[in-house]
């Protein structure tokens, strides 16, 4: 029995390159996590140890080592696996068997990954939840969409995991569950293969423990250039971003901020408020437009065929969507567009923006995922974002804050990011219960 | 026997919904052109008999009425039908059956079409074609990607199809069997469940033989408002725009073109001639990279675990794509955003544009299924487009003339189009031999 569950991806994969670690021993740590933990923290939809072996073996067998050899990923269920049933979340789909992996899993199983099963998503990505828990606290939830891989990440069942956010889907369990998330600029990770939510706004994210590990699968994905790690002392320049949704925050995300930046200014960091023109505000409004429009629209077959089996909450998404006028949405897209184009004025004279990643902790129950606002507005904008496990709330759980780049600034983003979380350290220590 | 299929769509759903005419007689004259005429077209991938019949019978037994009640549509086969094998083109889908519908298909059905079946493809909407002929000249291509969704129309098997393009593969088609396409904006038809080929190119269109039939299916796809009709004499304003691809035009597009510019001034509109500014002729350039670059990613299933089954052309594009870096991608994506950022001085004083189609007539062999330039660069700017077959070349095949509007003013361009086809009338009479 090794502890390789508790490494990094780019650990496991310097290591089984080396030949001094074998990818069953990698699978079977993650494996003996997850019988220990499965029962509590209900991570996976699908988790088959003879089939997460099996790719062991055979990895275990091949000659060349790709950059994630051995390296298991977990895949939110909504994301297509030829060799697993793909079940999103809904009874529609129980059983269900793609022929075809999806863009995202097939690059990976190039590169050497193992795919370690399926975890639990909200019903097609939206707000009706599984029966994931969070691992900090089995009586909260892990957030959603993208419960089950934040929380096995977090859990240290899996290093890396796929998530999709349409909305917040990604980075608010990312920053319930104290973990790194990463949310691309729209469009550069390939969504196919992936049950579409909302075309426009659709983004594959990456979860994972450390920057480390998203860039490196982010490179394998997108051929990307790796990188450019900064070392302490390279000036940058941080805009801190309170954004429209300041006043609902709780005290401890808006202390948590407030910490982040005072923290970074005494490292040598310059640090500036930057305010969002008013007319950002408009996105609240607009994301539920565009979203209800196209889910309408990706969902019609569930619709028509299987309105039934829809919870009531995706129904009354749904209804309201068919209804929505063409002119309405698109008048929609024209107002984020307007957003998009002042991005420019926003970000001038700074690098990336500092902002608050989630509401607050991660609400009790597990029948509610989470406000959504705090990151709906990026995923908008469609800029790139990473959040960091900085900070801790009053109840002792995981408060990330949230650095964005310009469009397709990507990697600055994520180099800024690595030396961000250096500077202010991880927040409440990552240890399940 | 009744002559059911020359009509057109707006005519069947009239007929259907006033009960003047059944679904069962419409299908069976779609199905008697289909058996004298489709053994020389080679539309269809898949048109079973049994179930076009029991589709038509049930929606004769259905009390409402939808938009399109008992129209059939033929579906392009890289679209997923829950009730038929998706093959896209490629021996790697040979006898492919999805469990659900497309958007595109599961709306059309909720309004009362009928799924005549599935069209030919190239080669995931590739270029490698299928077999289908010109229904004008069995010895010439059809076109492609979207082969048999055209020629079906253009043979009166069934009046509206649905086609795909990321490149040319609606305009080009169309243009070459004398139809009607119409490229929808960017974004406002949702391709779910279409097999992505490039995800920022990838636009569903329709095909049919007036304006009149892909404005009908557009609403119904996009909860639009109807179409206000122009009427003669209504004011306006046309922008002769050459493009940047004029000098290889064949002389037959470049006189339609001229003609058409001659006849619409002659009949009262205005006419001046617009230049695209010099820098869009990089679009020849940047959608190679943006088409490869995202290709590698939707079909990296395909590349990965089927590469002996994919055609010599489809596997050196790939190669070309999986290299490309990422730094380049963005590059080019930056470049069309640079051109789209220019669209409002290019529409400065003029409602449309009106420009080539497609290079020539139709290419003589099967093989090669047309210039993708000419319809491309409007492709990457996003903008609606609509071919109108007005003209005829000098082997008496059709050319087409193509209207294009700023985004999303797609029912502009649509009331236009149809006034500028009512002024110039169709070219060469379709009357398939």
């Amino acid at each position: 029995m090794t502890t390789a569950n508790l490494m990094s991806a780019c650990e496991v994969a310097a290591q089984t390159a080396a030949g001094r670690l074998s990818c069953e021993d990698v699978a079977r740590a993650c494996l003996d996590r997850f019988n220990a933990r499965e029962p509590v923290v209900k991570a996976w939809v699908t988790a088959d140890p003879d089939l997460i072996m099996a790719q062991a073996r055979a990895l275990d067998g091949r000659k060349q080592r790709g950059p994630l050899h051995g390296v298991p990923v977990g895949i939110k269920d909504i994301i297509l696996t030829s060799d697993m049933p793909t079940q999103m979340g809904s009874p529609i789909y129980r059983g269900y068997r793609s022929k075809a992996d999806a863009s995202c899993v097939a690059l990976l199983r190039a590169a050497g990954a193992l795919i370690f099963g399926k975890t639990v998503t909200c019903e097609f990505a939206h707000v009706a939840p599984g029966e994931t828990t969070n691992p900090h606290d089995k009586s909260r939830t892990p957030g959603g969409s993208s419960s089950g891989s934040a929380a096995a990440v977090a859990d240290f069942m899996v290093p890396v995991a796929f998530g999709t956010q349409t909305a917040g889907s990604v980075q608010r369990p990312s920053s319930f569950c104290g973990i790194v998330g990463y949310k691309p600029t729209f469009g550069l990770i390939s969504t196919e293969g992936v049950k579409p939510a909302a075309e426009s706004l659709d983004t594959i994210g990456l979860m994972a423990r450390t920057v480390e590990d998203v860039e490196l699968t982010a490179r394998v994905l997108t051929n990307s250039a790796p990188v450019q790690w900064l070392s302490q002392g390279t000036p940058v320049r941080i805009g801190l971003c309170r954004t429209y949704v300041w006043d609902s925050a709780d005290d401890a995300t808006r202390q948590a901020l407030d910490d982040a930046a005072r923290r970074l200014a005494k490292a040598g960091f310059s640090v500036k408020e930057v305010a969002l023109p008013p007319f950002f505000s408009e996105l609240a409004e607009t994301r539920e437009i565009i979203n209800d429009f196209e889910r309408a629209r990706c969902s019609a077959y569930e619709w028509f065929a299987h309105r039934e089996q829809l919870s009531e909450r995706f129904t009354k998404m749904m209804s309201n969507g068919v209804a929505i006028p063409r002119d309405r949405y698109v008048e929609a897209l024209q107002r984020v567009e307007v957003c998009r184009d002042a991005l420019g004025e926003v970000f001038s004279g700074v690098d990336v923006l500092l902002a608050p990643t989630a509401k607050g902790e991660a609400p009790a129950g597990l029948d509610y995922t989470g406000d959504h606002r705090f990151q709906s507005l990026w995923t908008q904008l469609r800029t790139p974002t990473v959040t960091l496990p900085t900070h801790a709330g009053p109840n002792g759980m995981p408060i990330g804050v949230q650095l964005i780049g310009k469009p397709y600034a990507d990697n600055q983003v994520l180099g800024i990011a690595r030396l961000v979380f250096e500077t202010l350290g991880r927040g409440p220590v990552v240890k399940a219960a």
